[in-house]
């Protein structure tokens, strides 16, 4: 049943080809949902590009913006919009945006969670407004994580 | 039928996520009967990333290189390798490699044609021997350029 | 004696293998007390990398900022945090983190000074609050600098 | 008994601090050994640095060199001598330093491998002859992947 077979992707220590694919494919479903076009980046437990795909028409410049979203989220294993919070000016953060090589600290980078509480990759998607961006983010983590009993 | 379909792929200005995921399934099958690992990166006729996929257990360190290869490829137009003969020490192009960014010059990057003789976009492909990585990025480009009469 | 140990530390013009070993020490110790997953980097009196360990668990993306935080402490021989009150907008120093390629101004960065007052190395700490980090920062410049008397 | 907690860790699915540690203990004291400088680097199974350490009067030009010689030998699972054989001019992989970043290519990065043969971490030292480096890497791989019956 798809309902089981997601929870087991969830137990997983790493984000495989396969759950990779299933974070893709929600995050498109969710995108044409919306009608908006995307650049969905997925990265592995150390921060390392595993997939990627830039729907037809999406912007060019969000290519880089969701891959750094991707790798920001898994950085500091935390949705990237939490960050942007804390790095405003007169905040505890203030341009963190500068470390690793370029940080993207507005929503639409979501860590994905394990069974046992690990992250173990994260999602970036970049393409519409970051409230869509965020959402169809969350699209793509709820299908690979959340038994929908 | 499958050959007319993708005769159809082969005629369009840029290369869509359709033919960028026949792509990377037909590059991925290769890799299988093969028995490797491999990083895959699509490029567009702008030879910006249009999709890319590690298949679990690949080279970390091949994921820049695939998709440098992707880009070199559609940067001159010509296969990767073809770029390494002239790179050499004495060659013409000695040292090419500083430019743009970093490129790669040995094979594994081929450019997509399509029916008019025009360049679409490329694909780099990193994980084996250089050998290995030219006849998965083969498989890929035959897969969405040729009629399989 | 231990107090005498650490006096003696302090008097060194540069901050040796053991003064980094003993403000590592120091900085994890802190670390457990506070329950926070820290990276810690110890830098010299040229500002270049002496010494680094990441504790299990910590973000990979502090890996990167203690050590900004160390050099920049370095660089201008004071906190970090006291550059960041002077980079905010409007400020006299606003923007500074674009240079040096690329500098972290918020607290967890502190300079090592002997006890002729002369800046040895600095010491850059991430992984939590800042204010956390800037307490466990605080406990190793302590441990290798003051007489307990 | 050592040589059972040695085993131990080498069961790990990633490299902890415990074991980043014991292997810079064993790098330095083959380096004392040697009678030369070294500086120490360990990377963990993203290939993101974990630990390291700068003895004192190490090159400081080696402090980047073993940082990237851990990190070329988790991107491609194989000690760094290794890449450099085939980056000769003419060789398979001419060049392919220009990639990642900057990857380091002689030899003094070895990968780490736990009892399931999974690549889990790597290990640069830089600051001597090749054959140096190389021998005192050897030592902390060593130290933490064999039973010494």
């Amino acid at each position: 049943m798809e309902t089981e077979h997601m929870q087991a992707i969830a137990l997983a220590d790493n984000i495989s080809s396969h759950t990779a694919e299933a974070m893709l494919l929600a995050a498109e479903s969710k995108a044409i949902e919306l009608n908006v076009k995307m650049n969905i980046a997925i990265v592995d437990i150390g921060g390392n590009l595993k997939a990627f795909r830039r729907m037809d028409g999406a912007w060019l410049g969000s290519i880089d913006i969701a891959c750094r979203k991707a790798r920001t989220a898994r950085l500091f294993d935390m949705p990237t919009g939490a960050i942007g919070e804390l790095s405003q000016p007169g905040g505890s953060l203030f341009n963190i945006e500068h470390s690793n090589g370029g940080l993207i600290s507005f929503p639409g980078g979501l860590p994905v969670v394990n069974d046992h509480g690990t992250v173990v990759g994260a999602i970036g998607v970049s393409g519409s407004t970051v409230e869509d961006d965020r959402v169809v983010a969350e699209a793509a983590v709820q299908a690979v994580t959340e038994a929908c009993v």
